[in-house]
């Protein structure tokens, strides 16, 4: 099982940024340990970052075009307003889980909609970095 | 660690009704793997199902007194409705996990916002039944 | 045939409360009616009223589960609130009509809208306690 | 007892449009039914239909000239839209009851809204044709 | 001096339709007055009504080929619902006054807006029939 | 006859304020022809004007204790914002007819709308300073 | 004179529940309170607490039957989504006083509305407990 | 191919009604422009204009009966308050092509919204009078 | 105890206009008991009133230069449009009491909302001039 | 003639998402005709795609810069989200036409309003890839 | 050159309200300055604070009137509701320049709309007393 | 002092772009003038201009890094429609300065809001090319 972990604008700040909201885990650190666990189960995920719209777009092609079993979305702040993203993926036939670490339904107003969850098959928010963990076992268990 | 997965208006028919959207599982079916899951990993849950809002407000505020360590919360229609439910969740140091089986965010505009989400840890939806054992997880690796 | 005759919130008190709106008839008049009218077209009607909207959802289970032919189903206040009730209807083959007496179409705005029509066969407001015999008849001439 | 029923606009393609809507009865089919029983409960019913809001707003006045007992109504898409029926039915004695063959409720937003019910008796949707002949026997019925 | 004033849907039941908000004149009485208070003041008023909104777009397209001076017009309902006759105003150089006889303010919401204000010349309303007269006595007092 | 004629704010630098929207004249002219008009058919004018709303609800409240017959009231940008001003006019039993210059439709969306309109007898609008003589002449007909 | 004191859902927490908004009395606290002014005042007032929405409808009908003087009601949660409770207590010819200890106008937008509101004789808010002797006082000043 | 071309209220005065919007050709010019196109494609277009909804309505249905391959259909005003359009448009099996000479969304916030458009096969605005030749070519080349 | 009881616009008027609102009472009477009942529980009263939003403005904070113990605010229509009163409320330490003599929730949907009420401790309404009382009561009991 | 034709995010993969919405042509496809048709018209387009918005930007300056004569334009999702691209096409002189494939009209609420639109010349959608050679023959002919 | 600072309401109070929003600097500080920096740059500053909107109205007219060079208008809460003053900065010659010392895009929903906004030549906020210098500073600056 | 000034799309084309909203100086011009200010007063500021959200998103990443004293930034249309760049913003310590060139309250509706303000220090609007100097002397003068 080949799964693709994208995430999206200011995520490369993890752990810098605002981490009363998002805590102190870096990017890094995240990845690290989602390909250990991927690991353990026989799995891998290719971790990758970007602030632009655009290239996330390009990339949720990729997923198609190379085959992999499965996307880990964090979305970021486009979320909220790129209807391009929910296009990208209601065009694929790989799977998507939206992870959120914080609780967005907790903060401001214009953090509640998810253009993207539509097209995803589920979301996940508020459970921390945890978030990717559960969605690579649901990847993997949905598998079995 | 001891936890209690509380379900709301018509989960007791999961399996009855409207499988195309709820799948064929019943909520026995649910309760088995979900206290199986909780055995190997050596916590206990306890499942209850009620269609009445009052009794669910009841059952949350049981939660703190007779000391449960989380709260797997399937609100159903409450979700949507219930500001008691919040205020009940609010009022207690448990955390709670929101979890819907179905994608809410693909179905009718009226299912899009929860009322209780601000007042849980997160939320859980559209990964099946498998959301209760993410949710089950969260709790046991929080812990560690 | 079969039918069973729901009623919501405050139905209990119909004939004392606001009878500029409601009228004279109480809810027994309504059932004596509703039963002869029932009886002379060879049909059985068993009434039920309950200020619980868990006690209704549960009785629209039962429908289901006890065979009932059809629900006539005055919802009271909860026909503008229950997400739950719609559920409930929308999760059970059996086929519901809702009924109000008044004409809600000339109360309040919040009258105006109904969460439970969109899950029912269909409505009748404005005609009094007649809708209940019409809804009867439609239920028995359907069949037929 | 002298009845009048009006159908709005495209009520004159029923049994041609939309069969998986509203069915593969004709109006005449409707008309022949609604006559037979008015006929057989004592009653006749003079069937009109028109695809003009101005023509419809004429028989509304020419019912209260010509003094018919009441108005079975089926407006068609005007009654989403024409305050001047409202007005029409507001400013007669007559009284009127609003139908609908399909259920209204469970179709796109701009048909929820009714500019005449607030005016009218009462309505009836959702049940087919069958609904202009519980209509009918709601105004012999309140006669007696 | 040559006018035009024309009538919309119901106006042809002044007098008869809802007199504690419409008064007991009807557009004959209407006409009469206005008729006499023309001649006195060396004017012609022409006086028509119709219930049909195609007819008035078609007479408001009438007062730019027969060249009057001016449209006195009481819309009624179609003030609120038709773009055409907004359409209709804005496309001829002839000015019209929207005259109505109630205080369209003191009612339903849906009478606070008018779509032809904005083509007209101004508007009056709340003062009864005599805002026809007024509309006159501004056409002519505008000539001088 | 007794009238009061009130003006709102900004009204003190008419014919000098946004001359193509208010034209050319001043509120002195506008007070000189109401004068000589009231004066021709026998009646008095009282003509003041304030930037101040509470000076504007004092002058309302005194068209009561001094026994005016009407007031005629062209009340600015209050007529968008002040429901001091419809409160105080509610209040009263001087029939009050609302007054603008411009065709308060035709400009920006809040000014579409007036708190004052339902607490009066009528509105004119749209028809220059033309608007205050008939609103005079209203009330000097009305008597009659 | 004989009061019921009614309290909604998540009152039986008081103390327990947020003491930063809702302050360290208990409901028992309340009770004692308001029961030793009531003696003091020779009046007697049943204290009751539900987080059932149907029971406290049933509450509400009981009031009537057996003649209580008046209510004292806390909705909790269900001032914002009740209308059940709105036309239960709209149905009764018992005065009801809304009381909330705390300001609901300075909380979340969804507590500034209140669905009973407008069927009580008043409401009081923000001023704690207090709220609830000075409805007592209320009902006994009124009565003479 | 025998193409109906459908013109809505108002679109009997182009040319001469606000030509900074329309241009001036008239309705004639595009008509004998449209046909010659037609003819030098093998096809026939009938062009006719109404100011009334109802015969809009009738012209609609008589496509389907007289089985025409396509409609061409400016709806003017219509366009935006229409649901009887909509509805006939909905049910018939000819392909509707809606076309405004205009850039609607250039235009007021009342003009951007069609009730038609989701009804017929695609739309095309702001192209002037070329529209209806697009329109016809799209007829003539999707036959092929 | 020192405290400023503030009347805002029109309440001059009371006992005077609309008495089926407001009541027969006149502001002077309201004093009259309102001072009594301070001076038997040892405070004293100063009573205002202004129909000027400015003058209110300025005595607010007149309560916080002079060291007032408390305000008793009746804002009239303020309430419903000052921002101003908010901020002048929220900018002192004196803490407020906003009090309504009729039920706001039964009236106008425009007397619904408060701008005040989130910068004052609590609001009283629908208690009718008894409402002033139960303010002073408040401000002397959170004394002790 | 020399015509840029701008193909916005997602289009790359046109004929592979979701074709029951967008046919079974490929982008290459498109190009290929729109080409062949320019050609037999005498006229070049030069074709791109990108899922980047400040490429789009880019290129929309670019049009101006190397004095293309025309874009035709599908935005793609960009449509419904994006001002930057409103604010590219209103700051050029080159006239843009905006082409949508599907009917965006039928599809969900946040297609149906385009930022671009009324920076654009005009409109096409919903008439198929055939809407690239209605915009370009359109370019053509205004030409001449 | 000879400038206008105006304030409106509670500014008179800057220094003793809510120091955590608008800091410690009272009004006679910021007159201070902003005199020095004037005196510096060869301008004088006339500095005006007052709570009536009444008087801000009036003083407006006045810059006019007295021929000041421009006006640096902090209005307080009237910023969010005062037509009045819009209307008055709209019929006057000077420019404005709006100020505010906190950012009101960071507090209140009704903080962000600024009805005087558009009638002034910009805006400046959130750059405390600093703005009213550099209000000071573009006055001079556009001269040169 | 280190200062970066940021540049949203079409910021590249001032001067060429729309110059009755933006004027005649080029973004060239604006750089010469703003470093020629910031030299006079001893600080150094970096000029960057994109059309790519995620490019502006990097900067002001890069800005945090690099260690700048103050970000200038001209978001351009992404004012309106980028939740990634207020998360960037909040992100980083660096205080921004937001400034438009025009007044953006003067122009269409969906510019009025910036998801970018409540992020930043303040805002500066309408003010032209000035705004840029005015926000380097403010963080200049913030400094001593």
């Amino acid at each position: 099982m080949k799964l693709l972990c994208l995430n999206g604008p200011n995520l490369n700040r993890l752990g810098k940024r605002e981490p009363h909201i998002y805590g102190y885990e870096t990017l890094d650190d995240v990845r690290e340990n989602v390909r250990n666990l991927a690991a353990s189960l026989g799995a891998t995920v290719e971790f990758r970052q970007s602030n632009h719209e655009g290239v996330l777009v390009d990339w949720v092609h990729e997923a198609e075009d190379e085959k992999y079993d499965g996307i880990i979305f964090n979305p970021g702040a486009y979320t909220h307003t790129s209807i391009a993203l929910h296009d990208a993926i209601a065009g694929i036939s790989v799977p998507v889980i939206e992870v959120h670490i914080s609780n967005i339904h907790k903060r401001e107003a214009f953090r509640h909609h998810s253009y993207l969850a539509p097209a995803c098959l589920g979301q996940i928010c508020g459970l921390g970095t945890k978030g990717y963990e559960l969605a690579l076992r649901t990847f993997i268990e949905r598998e079995n």
